[in-house]
């Protein structure tokens, strides 16, 4: 075995140990509650990533869109057919197309509704909470109500929240939190988003 | 009107003002490479959410995991039915298993074989390599060989890298970069990776 190879080799002996450290130190099973915010690409792209996966292993899938509803959206077709996959949209659009504050409200706390009721289903695996962030933000929705609905939920219900600017409170709540850093974004550069790529 | 609902309106003629002229300036259409690196949870996610999202329009996709491959993938199983994906696997597993650096390259360089034959075939429209950098990083694969294969693609193929510490060579050529940061991660906390969830 050459040099090379044989510093390579405990090299890996070295993160092995490391990574099975880890893995037995995490002993606790429960769903968990995800965060995706930051500026970056990617947030409600992981968000569908995680519901393709989940109905993968044949688990009960709730998505709820906020916000992007009446956006052509490829991963919804694609998954439609799954009876595993129940989808609620808000049906007004993009807020600053609607430009209406009570038309949104409204809209808002109906396709909240669908929320709180899967939030409540123990059959439900996981719960993609899309875009909410800017309900708390604009007001249309009270982080206590948010709060309460996913405190309560079942221990081994997951949800995903997603969207810029996620509320401290939420922040403070969760298990896992990413933040997409926009460091780069073809937009920005005159290049228009493409069709099964960014929508 | 109240005075809330009304400057809530003009907040967003703003929002939709600002939004309207960077779809205006968006004039160049072709594929991108997209770059999902960093630390935290949803880079290998999002290009799955990215897949599913292409086959939602019959697009043809690609995907080559290098590394782990040998993983149970929830998103592989759900759409492996599908006639529009092809997904080649890195059969080794992880690299801190095997610990073997020549077995590796190898197995390596067979998985890049197909990578580089789904990059020079203009029917497909999304290439994923997940876990790229990591073949980068440890030498299995050199930089030029790829960026060639990157750069010579079919220009209406839009190609994803994901993996930490993406060579600067690679961001470099990226339209679109995320930086996926963990501010928090369960796993850190003691709670398993959950399947349909984390894998």
């Amino acid at each position: 075995m050459s040099d090379r190879d044989t510093r390579h080799k405990h090299a890996m002996q070295r993160l092995k140990a490391h990574v099975d450290e880890k893995v037995a130190g995490a002993t606790e099973q429960r769903g968990l509650l995800l965060v995706f915010t930051g500026n970056g690409k990617g947030k409600t792209t992981a968000a569908w990533g995680t519901v393709t996966r989940a109905l993968g292993y044949g688990y009960r899938v709730g998505v709820v869109q906020f916000i992007k509803g009446l956006w052509e959206c490829g991963e919804r077709e694609r998954l439609a057919q799954d009876p595993n996959l129940e989808v609620a949209i808000m049906a007004t659009g993009f807020t600053w197309d609607t430009q209406n504050r009570e038309a949104d409200t409204q809209a808002c706390r109906e396709v909240w509704a669908e929320a709180a009721r899967m939030l409540a289903d123990p059959e439900v695996y996981l719960v993609v909470l899309d875009e909410l962030t800017y309900m708390l933000k604009f007001g249309y929705l009270d982080i206590e109500t948010v709060k309460r609905a996913i405190e309560r939920r079942p221990s081994e219900q997951t949800v995903i929240v997603t969207g810029r600017n996620a509320h401290r409170e939420l922040v403070a709540m969760a298990d896992t939190i990413t933040e997409m850093q926009e460091v780069r974004h073809a937009f920005n550069d005159g290049l228009q988003a493409r069709r099964g790529i960014d929508y």
